[in-house]
């Protein structure tokens, strides 16, 4: 399907935006209003540029408060409309989006409406112009696109349809498997955008708070599929107002808005949704399909690169919780440590530009166990994922990678070597003396935990459910030291290489950026007393967590005080929900931001202990300090 | 009144916390339980500390879900609640403030809850605790403070009483008034929170968008007088949950805290409202009073810093403008420029610093025109403005000043000379063939249109309310090509010295700081075609305004296409409010982010053409590109 985005969803000049919608892959735009308003181009002028661009001008809009009037206000607004039908024969769009009336003083007289509405595809046939009608959820008398509809089809002018928009459907609960019962030649253009559900009206919640599709809680692949089943052949359109995105580069935006139409593209092939040959069609509309999603299993790896002077920290505290460096890279300075399954590679050089690394020490790179690594690489490239050169002798493996919209890169490990590279092969070296300790076993690595950049982070988001096949869990907001965070946890049903996303919520202040949160590599653990306790005999305290910590944790559960007692001694932290528990400790900051973590699930425990993170981060606040 | 502050309203660990409302001169806090919680000090060392610092600990919160339970549960609870009071023994704190239940399945019998709330309150007597219970705004069944009030007294416990907190009460419309009826010593504490107006689920509106008195939408001042009324005479306390004061420095939060409830009390006083002796006290409850706020009738003058290289530009503007160069300043290279009423001093050197400017052509200073010198000082001193030193010589003007949180000089200028001392006699050194040029008369200065840190947006604006006695408006969003601003403008009852304040809505971006945004002064004149041609005769273009505004303008008005025309061809924008009308002219950008502005009012009208404001910032977006 064609696709198109409105100008609105993008930051900068209207030259700026649709160089950016070019770029991106877009087949046409929406032109809102105010961005031609300001623009020094004539409308010949963007015409042109769109053109050389190899962009449609597939609506202008919007045109308000049209409908639902008395006679005279009706004379000045079919004199305000001709105004803009003249101005878009100049543009070459020959669509308007009418907007219902959000005036106070509209009228609900539906048979009026319609013969105004009438009138106003009457008047703009001449131009060779359409009108799409849409129902704003605000509308003063119509708020419903079934309502937008039945005036529609009273009016019964062949110049003019509805325009369906997600939003305003969906925020309002409208149920929309009756989009099915408009022809599909009737439905003019369909504009998308999710939402993250919020408690707030509906107004403002449109105006700053719409997102990408695939980044909120609406059901687009379904309200995609009943407009395609209705026979809707034209544009896939994204109209997203958003804070963030009017402030971006319009250039990742827009990419980022590609990425979310092809995922739901595919998505909606996927579930056969859109596959039915509609009523009056003797095809389906094509849908453009992407390689099938990775099955992520788990970790293969994860890479630290730690500077020189953090280095024997980070060794120590890996040591401590029992890892075993075992081998060492044939030719890069990259040391192999094992526990168990966990693998953590130690990286001393910065691994996309191969010098010596020089900032904290900080996760790099994530290795994903997958089960066809081409497969993998190539719907990644199809979703805007910057594919990673890597620097390797020809005996090497030669591993998949894309960058991560944070900078993190992720490796596509094949399960079995046999059908890949073998990456393990490389660490080669022996490290003599460094068999098995016996000591207390980590099962594997249970999650990753990375900040990301505020602006980023429904991008990121939406990267990692494409990319990696991870499903969001629904966020907490967390008050730490100094500020709210957000934080959103991904897995695939609770398992997979699980990664905790988190920003800081006003998206300044230390945690702002990628290189100013904490990040952690949480092991999990079938003892975590036996881990704290090999911890201490290799000269590593876990994180001390306050006193007061447990006496309010002795207050509100029915944990006997020798227990309660037991945690406190050793750091270590407690939640609960349902039947499943979870007891976690963390080792000291390890170079600034860094820190490794122990947990133990229990119970079927599927959290991450997120009611504990401000008082593990005060307790980090704290030990930074003292 | 004792002055207090919920640590929750503050940034920082528990210590950076107590410390900050010490220094800003609070008497007392409440104790946020997760503070406690996550702080490495014991709740003795927390009562040492808070001793050491002067500050009584006057309220232990929250205490959660405790009534309306059964039977178990209440034992369950009491033991919870056990816990607590042995640890405010340590602490020395004696209240406890307990929240209306909000689990879903509390119980809904009044007798119960009664009941239960008592045998709390009984169990906390023997340890010197008492509870003051409070009705959230989303309690499950108890929602309003009537309902809490009922159930205290049927309660009938000397240690049981309620806690008011304005938010829960004014957010949800409940009138206050009826707070008189309690008697005022079962009014065991009071928490004050202002809000702008959000539509949002009150939840949401609380936990992130509190602010403190004054800067939000609330009549805390009517709020404040019923409970005094009432015969409270327990502290004013601030818990205000706000997004960026949990991440903004606590100190700067503080200062901005405790001017809030200076000007809450002083407002109190003024109105009467605490005045009168509340039922059962011989006197009425002494509230400090400030002295009277200064009557700012306009601009004496603005100062505008230029560096070398922008200063021409800037002196070619004014002189297009009708400014003319009427005088040096005896000891210091600043020029006074004048027209009419309107004067700019332009100053070759950082005012504060004294060196030479070296940033972006600013406004660095305001002149305000006002009755008593000495009393605005010394107003604005009990309100922690910080006084600015002057470098003079003996024989030159002492003028007062203080900073805005800004970072900008506010000059307290004397309107009768003989009253004070006349700065303009300062500027003696005659400039030769500078009168009267004739030219298009400016009628004195409109507005100064600054950009503010959005952090720091609200406090300015109570900075600016209560130093200079101005009101601010509802505020507008806007569209900017480069993202979302919030601009609200002040004034006296739409005169005075009337300031527009923007901000960045996101906090971040090129507008973030307050040397990011663009500035500037706009000057009343009574014909703004006429300040066009005079500018182009002094050979500065006025900013060109795209033909697509002029071309939507004729669309959207009446206006006939001659009056236009006439508006396309001098760069002259235009607005409508009822019958007042608005033609406003800009210079172009003179140095990076200064620009000065003609605005020709008629009819009345009181706004500021905001809604042309996107479409000036993109013409100044592209002329910079230009």
């Amino acid at each position: 399907m064609r696709r198109s985005i409105a100008t609105v969803s993008l930051s900068g000049t209207l030259e700026e935006k649709l160089g950016a919608a070019a770029r991106a892959g877009f087949d046409g735009v929406e032109i809102f209003e105010n961005d031609l308003i300001g623009s020094a181009l004539s409308p010949r002028g963007v015409r042109s540029l769109a053109e050389s661009l190899g962009l449609a001008i597939d609506l202008y809009q919007p045109f308000r408060d049209f409908e639902g009037v008395d006679g005279a206000r009706l004379e000045r607004n079919l004199r305000r409309a001709e105004a803009k039908f003249e101005l878009m024969v100049e543009l070459g769009a020959d669509l308007l989006l009418v907007c219902s009336n959000v005036a106070a003083d509209a009228l609900g007289d539906d048979a009026r409406s319609a013969a105004q509405l009438h009138r106003l595809a009457e008047a703009a046939a001449p131009y060779g112009v359409r009108i799409a009608y849409e129902a704003l959820a605000w509308g003063r008398r119509v708020d419903d696109y079934r309502h937008a509809w039945r005036l529609v089809r009273e009016a019964d002018h062949p110049g003019l349809g509805v325009c369906l928009d997600s939003f305003h459907i969906l925020s309002r609960g409208h149920d929309p498997s009756e989009i099915r019962d408009i022809p599909g030649d009737r439905i003019f253009f369909l504009q998308l955008a999710d939402a993250p559900l919020m408690p707030m009206d509906v107004l403002h919640w449109s105006r700053h708070h719409r997102c990408f599709p695939g980044q909120g809680a609406f059901d687009l692949t379904e309200f995609t599929g009943h407009v395609l089943a209705a026979g809707y052949g034209g544009p896939l359109s994204l109209e997203v107002f958003n804070d963030v995105f009017r402030a971006s580069d319009p250039e990742r935006t827009a990419a980022d808005a590609l990425r979310s139409l092809a995922v739901l593209e595919d998505e909606t092939a996927r579930t056969g949704r859109g596959a039915a040959p509609p009523r009056g069609r003797a095809a389906p509309v094509e849908l453009t399909r992407l390689p099938a999603p990775t099955r992520a299993r788990g970790y293969a790896f994860v890479e630290i690169a730690a500077p020189e002077h953090a280095a024997p920290r980070v060794r120590g505290a890996l040591a401590a919780l029992g890892f075993r460096h075992t081998g060492d890279h044939r030719s890069k300075p990259v040391q192999l440590w094992c526990a168990g399954t966990a693998r953590i590679l130690l990286n001393a050089t910065d691994p996309q530009l191969g010098h010596t690394w020089s900032g904290d020490a900080a996760v790099t790179a994530l290795g994903v166990d997958v089960e066809d690594a081409d497969a993998a690489l190539r719907r990644a490239e199809r979703l805007l994922a910057p594919p990673l050169p890597r620097r390797r002798d020809p005996a090497e493996a030669d591993l998949r990678a894309v960058a991560a919209p944070d900078g993190t890169s992720v490796f596509f490990c094949p399960r079995d070597p046999a059908d890949g590279e073998d990456w393990l092969a490389d660490f080669t070296v022996p490290v003599p003396g460094n068999g098995d300790a016996g000591g207390p076993q980590l099962t594997g690595i249970d999650h990753v935990g990375l900040f990301q950049p505020f602006d980023h982070f429904d991008e990121a988001s939406l990267f990692y459910r494409s990319v990696l096949g991870l499903e969001p869990d629904d966020g907490v907001e967390l008050a730490a030291p100094d500020g709210m965070l957000r934080s959103r946890a991904m897995s695939r049903g609770g398992a997979g290489p699980r990664i905790a996303l988190n920003a800081s919520l006003l998206g300044r202040g230390p945690y702002a950026d990628v290189r100013g949160g904490p990040q952690h590599v949480a092991f999990g653990c079938e003892d975590v007393f036996a881990v704290a306790r090999a911890m201490r005999a290799h000269g590593v305290e876990p994180l001390r967590i306050p006193d007061n910590y447990y006496a309010d944790l002795a207050s509100r559960t029915d944990l006997e005080p020798v227990a309660v007692e037991r945690m406190r001694e050793h750091g270590v932290l407690h939640d609960r929900i349902g039947d499943g528990e979870f007891l976690h400790l963390y080792t000291p900051m390890l170079d600034g931001r860094l820190f490794l973590e122990a947990v133990q699930r229990t119970g079927g425990y599927a959290g991450y202990g997120s009611a504990n993170s401000p008082f593990r981060m005060a307790a980090q606040r704290a030990g930074a300090r003292g």
